[in-house]
């Protein structure tokens, strides 16, 4: 459609008049009230009027309390708000999200609205060309422990994971600005120790450094960071505001990739009956606002997404919007090697691997937990299953990973 | 406790052992690792180490599937992280939302955390002062309709809202940058109406113009706002994250009240399993943050929030907090005349009483419905029953009201 925004919501309630309800949505947020007003009037407002676009009733044959529910999508004229995320989600589901038992599970926003959106910068395949690597899955790692160390100490955690052959490396999400590790030295402090190991594999790497503090001074702290040497940034958008990352990714000083953190997502996604899809907060509007890269749940680890929502989110992240880029999918937590091939079979190549314990946690060490990855994923890209891989020369680290964790067919 | 922040979850599982989540919880969001340190290094990294505060674990006597859960209490040194809401929230509450069941349900900050903020500028005393009323409930009303509409139909209702008696007067959420009442226009045009109504009533007027575009330009509108002779804000809080409300508090050229619009609060407070209470998310962390006003859904209308968990906003907002002026409670949403005696029982006489079709809708029209709301305050401040006031000459504007709405009791 043109001109207006579509929202999706599941509402749910075991005896109300879904058409009723999506009609007092339409209107109760849009123009405010309709019947009343006089015709005249009527004409000039028509074009501020929400529409019901579709009502679907579920109902489960048993009528079991708590099952009963409506998928309803309703239209909201762009003329209605600002072309920014607050003004959309407010209109949308600010009051709405208070209104009972109801979730938002998508939003279609119009060519129009999307229009004030650039998205990723650089996206999926800009983060490939920046790292050179087109034909396989990337590797990025996190640190294991941050908080308390010192430059020293993160620069040898980072050397290690970057002898590996990882492709990037990640901050924690709680490493905030700190007195032992201060943004700038840390960045130079790790981007030293990535030129080092450079030197010894040959590979690049990308280094995203956390971007914390004051809002108003994310932009210059990017810009030291830069300057710095980073050439990514990590960034824990929702507590901080979809559209401080629209801001952050849509300035031109800017110029690297941004990955997105998923923390507190979790306060927002997991319910059934209340708060935004994982699709929606974590894929399509991450990608509006312009994440590079966006890490969430995987559904193999301790911090679970349910697959289908994961595909949900993989989905939005690559899926065309009008035309914006798209952005790398990071699905993180509880990955081990043994699990790549699953990885692939669900992400398909473009993805990205992400491990924290899976590589810090190998019986060889932190370098070989890196090399046993990228072993996995050599071996998975050419079809060969892990266990035959693993029992060829050279592939000790793949193997010693298998011993360690096992392989998960699915 | 001193030096930590110490934040409660509560944690949903039919068989996890509670006391070992707890420690995996302090030791993973803080230090990393533990029990493999050297002891040298323990003795270096014990100041960053979380701490298991309590864990009370609570189990249905029938063992019910759904039902056992524990309390948990885990410290957070300061020392980890700056002194921000985000950095804050990333550190409890980042990760670990999406750790299964698990909602945050208090968090108690440190006096060292707490000192970076200044809290509200003027508070429920300085909203008063402003107002010259120390006696009684406040009243603030709401346009009946706004999208769509021009500077005329606008003032218009500002006029008819502020005959009626209203101490305050707040835009629609729903209201941004727009063609037709854009925001200096809009209060100008409104200011006007408040003036010529303060000429016939005597009563002084605070106008919250809705606070909204890009996240940088935020505080550039607000002084634009005020220039044009704006006296309060009303600010989507959760839409921008509570580190733009607090740089906005904390701003010295922003020289007016704060009211702080619960939208998009629905995402996050009301499953029992996953999220932010609401007592934290609408009292506590709004106060840090530095509202003056805080808008809530109150307990009695179509968008309701649990008596208990309003008590518990309500006392989040007035209760001691490191010294920080309090945030006045405005429960909204549902409200008519006829309840006024049930809001004061329930908040006491430091309320806001907020309506907007319990104003717009009273039979004898906009100002007739202001006026019977006062009518009831001063009714109920005087121990005086609804009914009885009604009954008396000059209260023709409340038994009007009563006639249409009724009183509840309880």
């Amino acid at each position: 459609m043109n001109g207006v925004c579509v929202a999706t919501y599941r509402a749910f309630d075991d005896k109300a008049d879904f058409h009723k309800k999506a009609l007092s949505i339409a209107v109760g947020l849009t123009v405010g009230s309709w019947t009343e007003l006089p015709e005249a009037q009527k004409a000039e407002m028509e074009k501020h009027l929400g529409k019901v676009v579709s009502v679907e009733v579920f109902e489960a044959q048993d009528g079991a309390a708590g099952t009963r529910y409506a998928d309803i999508a309703i239209a909201y004229p762009d003329i209605n708000f600002s072309r920014d995320l607050p003004a959309l989600l407010v209109t949308v589901f600010g009051k709405l999200s208070m209104d009972g038992k109801i979730r938002l599970i998508d939003l279609e926003v119009s060519q129009h609205f999307a229009s004030a959106f650039p998205g990723p910068k650089f996206g999926l395949e800009g983060v490939r060309n920046l790292l050179g690597v087109h034909d396989r899955p990337l590797l990025m790692s996190i640190f294991k422990s941050v908080v308390g160390y010192d430059l020293a100490n993160l620069q040898e955690q980072f050397y290690r994971q970057a002898l590996g052959g990882v492709d990037l490396i990640k901050d924690d999400e709680i490493l905030f600005e700190n007195p032992l590790t201060p943004l700038e030295k840390r960045v130079e402090a790790c981007m030293e120790a990535a030129a080092k190991a450079q030197s010894e594999t040959g590979q690049k790497l990308l280094y995203a450094v956390n971007l914390t503090g004051p809002t108003s001074r994310l932009a210059e702290q990017a810009r030291k960071a830069i300057a710095a040497g980073a050439n990514a940034l990590l960034f824990n958008v929702l507590a901080y505001g979809f559209d401080v990352l629209h801001e952050l990714s849509s300035d031109p000083t800017i110029s690297v990739p941004i990955a997105a953190h998923p923390a507190m997502a979790g306060a927002i996604y997991p319910s059934p009956h209340y708060g935004i899809s994982a699709s929606l907060l974590l894929g399509k509007l991450m990608r509006l606002a312009g994440a590079d890269l966006v890490l969430f749940p995987s559904p193999y680890g301790s911090v679970v997404m349910p697959r289908e929502e994961n595909m949900a989110v993989k989905d939005a992240l690559l899926a065309p919007l009008h035309g914006l880029k798209t952005s790398f999918p990071v699905p993180s937590a509880g990955i081990h090697p043994g699990l790549v091939p699953l990885i692939l079979k669900d992400f398909g190549r473009d993805v990205v691997v992400n491990a924290g314990g899976g590589i810090h946690g190998h019986p060889g060490g932190t370098a070989a937990g890196g090399r046993a990855f990228r072993q996995a994923i050599d071996a998975a890209g050419a079809g060969i299953p892990l266990r035959e891989a693993a029992s060829t020369p050279g592939h000790e680290a793949l193997l010693a990973a298998i011993e360690a964790w096992g392989v998960r067919e699915s």
